[in-house]
């Protein structure tokens, strides 16, 4: 797999609220009538259905260039990379089996096979978007559903692999930065308002893994009794105030503590532009501080899109694929430490 | 007081071993016959011995220009700041009653008059140079001696106002940067093998400091029973070996860990070139891996004599001097952040 462009479209660092919402991204969980969950799926009915489901993609003609890989055909560092971009799931990397990933060019929508369910559809936004996520992916849904045949309940709705997907199969989420909240304590506040209304708060990489470097996944958890519409406006509503809140205690990061502040986003930028090897979750750490500068205005010499890049590029599968050859731990810290110079500048 | 120069003589970064040895410096403790010991005077029989001592200091004709100094006249600030240049003692900076200090231009020479003893007198020297400072003290007691009468006892030697100084009065020390040894863990042996043979380790402004950025002060302890010429040649006996040691150390983590020590060396710098507030104990500890950096030939565009100059002017008086106005010490950290990046340039 050749790296092809440096970030997914979605990463661009624009959209509406983009300095605290990284990206707005809505799935949705299909599986087919007549055909068995996965999990009871045979080997050889499962290779089969794969090959199904690939040509209900290849026929639905989709929007942009589609690439259609076969996962259980890819090595290791490839499935990573592609979960690095967000394009598959811990679990789809991690997995075992027949079973895919269709993925358009600009890398707004991403379709997986065989995931927990038969098609897990994914369409990325950046920014806060979710009405453009809703469309597109409603549209591909529709197209899907021309060639293929849908499990679907008239009470429960459309059936999935795991209860807590059943009805719509929506999973709605939006990528948030929140480095203030985060710096002045107030994001457990946060995160115990959020879970109030049902909503759930995960790390970068979805269910299952730590929040890191001031990043956030909100999602929903309700999938059963609202619809699409309800779930969407609901986020709607709540989303803005997180970015409120967020705004709010930045402004009053810049007056009450400026000094403070300065210092440590310009010594991220100087830890950074001057280290010879840096492991993944200090850049990460590094990298959230100086993405918080450039939106206060602090770092006038470098674009949110670039730092949104670097934030991909520097993980490892990344450092992997830019070197083209098999690394251990400590050669990749020097490889990311030079990688995040080019692109940073060097004492 | 003015800023005359940014560092005395002593610290150019030049002479033998002055990557490891920073200075050499010999003093002598005298007291005058006569008189009752410093803490035995009346206040007016005081102020009557200290203009003695002053006039016997200028009719003795220095070999450079020298400033005397009452130190019981002077603001904290100043008597703070002779200290940083250690010129005078931690116990004369903050003492009471009269007392002064005589500075030549070099500040090569110091003579405190009534801390403990009624005259301490000082050389130093940049580097390993314990003979010159030897033959310069020697010329320096005796000029004295044509004016004053030394309290002298033919079985003891010179009477001093603590035991520990009687006999010779000399003690002998030198300044050493030891990064190498303290990095790996080395550095207890050393001092280990240090008291063994009867000397002293201390932190970078004498008796009961702290030890800090990797600076150590080795000094004799005895001044009873042996001659001065016998202390001095223990002293270049002992100190090559720790030199050796030290550099061996330096050489085995430039092969074995060179990856390790490029970095810390690199981030020190980014630190230095970046924060907009640090701490005198930061910015030392920084300086230290920098001076380190400089010696390993890793910072082609620094000098030893810039490093060692920053040591001295980012200490808390020389930076308020530097402003000209007082300062509390957040006003001092981002001062001497700002200072730092004038001499080592910023991000």
């Amino acid at each position: 797999m050749r790296l092809e462009r440096d970030t997914g479209e979605w990463l661009k660092g624009s959209g509406p609220e983009s300095d605290i919402v990284i990206s707005s991204r809505i799935r949705l969980a299909r599986n087919l009538q007549g055909y068995a969950f996965r999990t009871k799926l045979a080997p050889a009915a499962r290779i089969a259905l794969e090959q199904k489901l690939h040509e209900a993609i290849d026929a639905a003609g989709l929007p942009e260039k589609v690439r259609y890989s076969r996962l259980d055909e890819f090595p290791e560092v490839d499935r990573q990379y592609l979960l690095e971009r967000h394009l598959i799931s811990r679990e789809h990397a991690g997995g075992e089996g027949a079973r895919g990933v269709a993925v358009t060019a600009s890398e707004n929508i991403s379709i997986m096979t065989l995931e927990e369910d038969h098609l897990r559809l994914q369409v990325l936004r950046s920014g806060l978007d979710l009405d453009a996520c809703w469309t597109e992916i409603d549209r591909l849904d529709d197209r899907l559903e021309e060639h293929l045949t849908y499990a679907f309940d008239p009470e429960l709705g459309y059936l999935t692999a795991c209860p807590t997907n059943v009805g719509t199969g929506i999973r709605v989420s939006v990528m948030l930065h929140l480095p203030g909240l985060v710096l002045t304590q107030h994001i457990e506040r946060m995160f115990r308002s959020i879970v109030r209304i049902s909503l759930v708060v995960r790390g970068l990489y979805g269910e299952g893994t730590q929040a890191s470097g001031d990043f956030f996944q909100v999602s929903n958890q309700v999938t059963l009794g609202q619809t699409e519409r309800q779930i969407i406006d609901e986020f709607k509503q709540f989303v803005p105030r997180i970015i409120d809140y967020e705004r709010k205690v930045r402004e009053k990061l810049l007056t009450s503590d400026r000094e403070r502040i300065e210092d440590r986003v310009s010594r991220a930028c100087g830890t950074l532009r001057s280290a010879r090897t840096i492991s993944s979750a200090e850049a990460m750490e590094k990298l959230s501080l100086v993405r918080l500068g450039v939106n206060m205005g602090l770092i006038p010499d470098l674009e949110i899109g670039a730092v949104n890049s670097i934030f991909i590029n520097a993980q490892p599968a990344h450092i992997i694929k830019r070197a083209g050859r098999a690394m251990d731990a400590e050669e990749r810290d020097v490889a990311r430490a030079r990688y995040i110079q080019e692109e940073m500048g060097s004492n």
